[in-house]
């Protein structure tokens, strides 16, 4: 693990009068947001809001990109022609970047959401729908180390920051355990915590079997749809500090 | 009637699976698309194939934007906040924004669609957060002459540019005759050309009432989406380069 | 006021991975549950589990209908071709008895839900709308007293139920005062039960402005998405029972 | 092939402005009306005028169900999860079985659209999510011969009817060729019309490869989606009946 060390989580994820994470408070812990941009989650004024608080505190702000799926909330894996998932990506980095901009700001990166995340793990043609879209926005990509995604994307000379999951179950393979099954999330807050510990302090993550994975990431994820996310939040940006960790966006 | 004017029509007015212009042939005869932004019609894939054949054909683009109403096309009046709706009309520019760049264009005005382009001709309110989301997003506005929409965009120092329709009935008031009444479309592909010369010649369109009305125009507006759209445009766009009249994008 | 009162509130209004309302403990409260359709909130999934709960604690079960407005949770008036409307709310009553009847209960009544509810006490249009796809369903109509609804479903022949609204503000004509505007929503919760027992003793509401209305009610409307939703049902059910009524769905 | 053949189409596949199939001369031709019900298309308006005129010249409707995916028009994998995608199911029979009541008709049959046709005919979980729909909603199913959700319904006791496609490109194997691949669809009105009639005579379907497939099916299915679709259809149904078959609805 680096001395520094970015924390992003997904904000900005309920749509009209519905609301998931609590946006205010995330954005005074995390050092990257990932803005849903409408198509899991977001809508416009939503997106706005979160971009101006990002601006006015100094978080880096993203593109939470997501298969177009309102219903399923982007959890589904949707089996797009990778010419129109391209297309339905920058629409979507391209209605953030106008939030950004209007608050003084810009987005600095691109990141999958949900079923899409998963998929570009092993899905080239949609790893290389999200390369694509990227390198047109002329963005880095935030993703999962060993992926296809970052892996496709360095081939075709896109900028890659890797990341960690703070509370998502690990395969020894360093994948994510997929959400219907068991261990997909870390139990409590203090599991989640002492990962950010050991990973700060060894590069490790322990694997749902056990199994110590060596991670080499520059940002860690932390879910912000919890019930106590904020709090866990604030727990794992002190024990950071607390280890000599730097918090701040990568570079 | 300057000696120049722009001819705009309303383009990627489909969406996913179904079509409704025939926007390759449009773009050989307007110097200006109206693009769909994906609220009342327009995928992204489409909106990316408009925004490639129009920086090829030299055809400037803008922001067709409406109230987010796809099951009635944008033709209905939506009572939106108007902090609401200005976050909404900025994500449509910034989307297509994302496709004009990637096309090595750019987005040059904002026009209303449908019942918010009725809407804002008295509407103070919604006029207001067009006026907004084109301040924000720094575009000139192409709108009605007299309506409220150029009255708010001029007090705010916004750049207006005043469009004639070659298809639409005329109150003599010089507003639309709304879509649902007798007289919203002109009968005939024969009046529209002979509203195109008579404008050019005369600056002067007859409304349903025969009243003839002064309209100062730097754009005419063509509609697409007629079954003889394409041909009635080309018979306009000749009958006006016959009258002299320069046709191109307005400054 | 009856010696029967039933309490309806509206319920099934989360969407996908969104929820507002604490359905399970206010099915323990109602008498009576106006579920979302899926045009405002509402996605089948949900629509089903609370079509089940509802069935087994033997609460009516309604249809919920709105605009075509997730965004807005059918919250701002569409200006709707009256006939399209109408087969809007058809869309949504046929979807929901499908739920019903799987759970072995069925539809028993049709509730305009937000926009569409206020729009329905002055527009004839829509309210006749309303009216049409309530007889076609073969369905009573629960709404304002006074309202163009109900007086157009009586003359059309279309059975009527009035209600009351335990926690919003009344006009002194006895309108609901438009969320926008101060004094919308009632306080807090003392307040709304101190309605409910002087609508059980004396059968009168009183509007913002002091004036005491007469209110003659065969239900009265709880919200269930505020905080506290659930424990002020459940203080407004044992107050009404102390007062002698009966809670029960209305015949 | 049985001297009684139903003749099937998807019909009110538009959705508001959008129109794709000639819904009334269709309905002049086939014996069945598969019809969208709002998921990959069909609003309730056009499904409401649909189900008058399929009933008007006693024309079968059954509920064409999809995949919740109007932007892929349904013809996207979905990855749903199975109870969730049993409700959506139910929603849209619902949906359907409001307009068909009303019209004095009934909905008697479903049969599943686009990639969720293609999924059911190997994907055990959504093949069982549309048997259970079937189930609750007491409707047989139209299906693929040799899929498994025509086994997995013959398991649960639901009432199935087996159907040849008269434009799609068959794989040796009997399946459909998917919509991305060379030879999905047969290239001219000729070669349909050809097929149904070796179809009747022979109970035979020539696969991409030239290999002659055995093909029981109770009903043919034309697609309506095409510029000449009402052409093919009429001349598919004067070949049928010119070979003695009798066009009429299955049993």
């Amino acid at each position: 693990m680096d001395a520094t060390l970015d924390l992003n989580a997904d904000l900005a994820e309920g749509f009209g009068t519905w609301s998931l994470t609590d946006d205010d408070a995330l954005l005074e812990v995390v050092t990257s947001a990932n803005v849903a941009c409408g198509f899991h989650a977001g809508d416009p004024a939503t997106m706005r809001r979160v971009c101006t608080l990002a601006v006015e505190r100094g978080v880096r702000i993203g593109a939470q990109v997501s298969y177009r799926d309102l219903a399923g909330f982007g959890r589904r894996f949707v089996d797009a022609d990778p010419d129109e998932l391209a297309a339905d990506l920058l629409y979507q980095v391209g209605a953030l970047r106008e939030f950004a901009r209007a608050a003084g700001g810009e987005v600095a990166y691109l990141k999958p959401h949900g079923a899409l995340y998963n998929a570009v793990v092993h899905h080239d043609d949609h790893a290389g729908a999200v390369v694509a879209a990227a390198q047109q926005a002329g963005l880095p990509i935030l993703g999962l180390p060993g992926s296809r995604l970052l892996a496709l994307a360095a081939e075709a000379g896109v900028a890659t920051h890797a990341e960690a999951f703070g509370d998502r179950g690990y395969t020894p393979e360093g994948t994510l355990v997929p959400r219907r099954e068991p261990g997909a999330l870390l139990a409590d807050a203090d599991a989640v915590v002492e990962r950010a510990r050991r990973l700060a302090a060894e590069r490790v993550i322990e694997a749902v079997d056990g199994t110590a994975i060596r991670v080499e990431a520059a940002s860690l994820c932390l879910h912000g749809d919890s019930p106590d996310a904020v709090a866990t939040a604030r727990r794992v940006a002190e024990v950071l500090r607390d280890a000599g960790v730097t918090l701040a966006a990568f570079a």
